[in-house]
């Protein structure tokens, strides 16, 4: 289990923090690896080669185009036509990245987004099945031009990784961690826990906030975040709110399990709670 | 007016169709300068310079990134840290782009996007005036910090355009044109009149068809899109759905100039069908 350098004391620098802060967190490579598993569209920046139909006179620049994307482990796979110009760009120069962003409302630089920086390899009919059935379980509308002779599927070997959380909270991810890391088992649940526990169990996470926090004083609380290794909150003080995260038990690998947790760590904070009175 | 050399013939290429197709839509300049200016968050393309935190040794690595812009004529403008990856990339080189995509759902290749290729100037506090209130203007929020010593604006000279629209309606756009064109001055009311049209006077635009296009047995048409020259419907007939697009008298460029175009054309094809009659 990796745990994070970063915590997730987010906007809470200068104050005392409400809970423990040296609890497991996930870290930067499995936060990107999460979004990028969840995303889907991206960027694909490549070199230009001499462009021919273009009043443009060069090469060697960077050019950004939007592709679809799966990803087989770390390494993003992808289709595209020999007609188009990132393909011709890849032919004539390998090295390329792809940048992925956290799509939301609000402040655009406050959403995550991760760039993977590598070489990218143009696979054959000999060695694509892995790459074609990731990316066509991701994007199956594909499937109707995936076998067309001008489309080939290409992976992007993974060399760097960089991952940007939002404001002041991103790093070089080391590529070792990158390439062990896996996406959030549950991140595909977290809007719905999260609606659910904010809808009926509001209570509940008062509770916990007296058990096992510093807000003590909580009458609001709601859940912000959930992943494998706990949940974070958002609670109401007098200085306005304020973020709590607290851990799970052990890595949680279902929704399930993250139910199981959340029943648990009630019933200690009642037994908590009723021992101080 | 610049007319497009493509019109609006999407998945209608191999039907008769039915209306006159020479009719002016917007061209790529035109349609790519209005995504562009509508969007506001984009990737940018940059070129890696060595990295000393990362486990890479590389440099010339195209490099995607996240940013907030602005548009300045044709021309992008940054506001970005001198801590940031993409800055310490453009001070070491200044070839860049831009790639802006449009938001939506659905099909994400069946989306509009734009290259903005060129070269990135950084601005100083002598000259970036324009380029700091065309910036300030699109992001608010980022006033706080526009002063701070570590930004700088930067604008992106752009020197080729690649316009892609969807499936097959792409080009490179001249750079002439590109520089001249501007957005379309009813981009941000389309939506509302769209709405307007299609709940109010679905009816108004049967009578379209029957009056000025070949569709004459259609009992249900609505409005896909309208512009500064004209507006697309999508009608009903026994082959399924097909697009029709109407030109207006001349080039609009407020709403209340839409609604003046509508109302005239309705009432010159009550006047047709009533000579016809």
């Amino acid at each position: 289990m990796s745990n994070s350098h970063h915590g997730s004391s987010k906007g809470n620098r200068h104050q005392e923090p409400l809970y423990e802060t040296d609890i497991p967190t996930p870290s930067h490579a499995e936060r990107a690896h999460t979004l990028a598993a969840a995303v889907g569209t991206a960027s694909l920046c490549t070199l230009t080669q001499a462009i021919p139909d273009a009043d443009f006179e060069a090469d060697g620049y960077p050019y950004g185009s939007f592709v679809t994307y799966g990803l087989e482990g770390g390494n993003p796979v992808f289709l595209i036509s020999t007609l188009a110009e990132h393909t011709r760009n890849l032919l004539g120069d390998s090295r390329a990245s792809l940048i992925i962003a956290e799509a939301g409302e609000g402040d655009p630089l406050a959403r995550a987004r991760v760039t993977l920086v590598g070489r990218a390899e143009q696979l054959t009919a000999e060695n694509n099945d892995t790459a074609k059935e990731i990316f066509l379980t991701a994007h199956p509308g594909a499937a109707y031009y995936a076998d067309f002779n001008d489309f080939s599927f290409w992976r992007l070997n993974v060399e760097a990784v960089r991952y940007i959380g939002g404001y002041g909270r991103m790093s070089w991810v080391p590529i070792d961690e990158w390439r062990t890391s896996r996406p959030c088992p549950i991140a595909a649940s977290s809007d719905r826990i999260i609606a659910h526990m904010n809808a009926d169990h509001a209570d509940t996470m008062v509770l916990y906030c007296d058990a096992f926090t510093k807000a003590t004083e909580t009458a609001v609380a709601s859940m912000t975040a959930v992943d494998r290794y706990g949940f974070e909150m958002s609670v109401e003080t007098e200085q306005g709110p304020r973020p709590i995260r607290l851990p799970f038990t052990k890595e949680v690998g279902t929704a399930k399990e993250v139910r199981i947790e959340l029943v648990d760590l009630a019933k200690r904070a009642r037994q908590q709670l009723g021992a101080q009175s």
